[in-house]
């Protein structure tokens, strides 16, 4: 690569001319502008885009903060988000986090730092206080109820989307109700956790802490959920589900040790996974890759435009009533 | 952001010292050197990484050029070379191109502008002469087989896993053997049909191309596949199916019309994805995630010490035999 050196000595200007020119500045004499740029050409100085990118102040690249890349709940995000990414010519730098509050903090910084020109953060661990000093560094947006949070967002209502679920199967007579979740922590478990509380007591059903099944990610928890759920002397009649991976694999297992699928266990499931269709699992379609495209769109229009066409955005799910219920 | 003239002024240097100094070139007295990285840091000048990436030339950012983002196969790679890049501090830059050519020539463009480090090609339809023209902008990493191709790559052989899959179901009695794949064009599906025409014409058996069920990636096009076969006078016996998603999809859409596996119909599938176990399908399992592992290994080895570790590494397969033959 050519240095600023050889450039100035090859348009015959000085270093600090090329320096201005590079960097975007004014009062350079067009002669000499067109000299410093026929030279960066032939020296193929514009091979290290580092330096358009120092001159323009952007980078077409947007960040994507996730905990995990191959899961069946991310990868959906991410797959609406790098379509929409796709069409509008940017590319995306990955963040893959494992909930690591670091990781998370490495992102941030990189957007400090103009790596990209913005931020989607698909979960996260770090408090909000820790975020909210990122906000003059660039766009973030979350995709999750952030509450009185003033951050861009687009989300699913999963206080709502739970409670739903919930409502539906103690209208089908269910009292004995569990559920099976990621992880007990974050925005998106939390109002879950809220929602299974507040919907048993409205009903007065007393809620029970070990009916809730933790780290609930792929199909092989399935397997140990319904194991452990064979194992319990006092068994929940009715799971809700936060992913229909992990649903398919109680069903699938659950077949295989002789439980009936809803007469032993009625089962709601999240997602709407092309899974869940064949073993006819009841489920709450959530709009994923929706969500993921509709942020990298509020990103996209404010890096491009500077305006925000809408601060918040609920986006609404579908429930498929099959007949695990 | 502070500009050139600004640090310039602040460190009491010119605007050609601070460009030096900025571009890492010799030759500059310490104390003006100190002065200027004082003065970078007083006005936070390195806030804008680009600066630094001049500099250093490089951005510890590796390039992943894959068709698809949220797909079994490329979800596994992604995640193996992610959980490797994780570990290294590096990030990813991903280039979903559904196989389009002009997509794989914008990220094989933005290593050769110093954006990435390099870039590890999961999947391709560029010809070889086409990616053999950025050899020189950086190192590029393929996970398929480039036979004498002059490339580094960590593979699996699909030739030899898919010749043994139908050697099973030949030994198990089998000659209707048909197969469904993703695309019929790219390396490795060209090595599947190669194997197919080769093994059963090896036995005497006339391949079929009417058996051959394209476009199969997901769980809903193995409906496609059980009622195509469903419908059709002349059934194949046994089918390979080159995704256990698909297979999964045949597996439960089958059942629910009634064909028994592998009574009426035998499957021999790929991947060993967890969904597999509890439907007990015949899987040869495929070292997805490692390959990406390996595949980031190499190009890391290489970025960081020139050195290339093993040209070509070809990982081995398993067969899990199950129940589905």
């Amino acid at each position: 690569m050519a240095n600023i050196r050889e450039i100035a000595k090859e348009a015959g200007v000085s270093v600090a001319t090329v320096s201005r020119v590079l960097n975007g500045y004014p009062y350079v004499r067009e002669e000499k502008r067109n000299a410093v740029w026929e030279a960066v050409e032939k020296l193929n100085y514009t091979k290290n885009i580092n330096a358009v990118h120092l001159a323009k102040g952007k980078t077409s690249i947007v960040g994507v903060m996730l905990p995990y890349v191959n899961h069946p709940y991310f990868g959906a995000v991410l797959e609406g988000i790098s379509k929409e990414a796709l069409r509008h010519r940017y590319h995306l730098l990955l963040f893959q986090t494992n909930y690591d509050v670091e990781k998370e903090l490495e992102a941030l910084e990189m957007m400090r730092m103009k790596q990209v020109d913005g931020l989607i953060v698909c979960s996260h661990v770090a408090g909000w206080e820790i975020i909210a000093q990122y906000k003059e560094d660039g766009p973030i947006v979350l995709c999750e109820d952030v509450g009185d949070q003033d951050f861009l967002s687009v989300y699913i209502d999963h206080y709502e989307a739970f409670a739903k679920a919930l409502r539906y199967l103690i209208r089908k007579g269910h009292r004995h109700i569990g559920y099976c979740i990621g992880r007990t922590t974050g925005t998106n478990s939390k109002a879950r956790e809220t929602a299974y509380y507040d919907t048993l007591r409205q009903v007065g059903v007393e809620p029970r802490k070990e009916w809730i099944f933790d780290h609930c990610l792929y199909v092989e928890d399935g397997k140990r959920v319904i194991q452990q759920w064979i194992g319990m002397s006092e068994k929940p009649s009715a799971l809700l589900v936060s992913s229909d991976q992990v649903a398919a694999g109680i069903v699938l297992w659950g077949r295989k040790e002789g439980v009936k699928i809803p007469g032993d266990l009625a089962i709601v499931s999240f997602d709407n996974h092309p899974i869940s269709e064949p073993l006819q699992i009841t489920t709450m379609e959530l709009p994923l890759a929706l969500m993921g495209t509709k942020a990298f769109r509020l990103i996209y229009h404010y890096i491009e435009t500077g305006n925000i066409v809408k601060k918040k955005e609920k986006l609404p799910v579908r429930f498929m009533e099959r007949s695990s219920v």
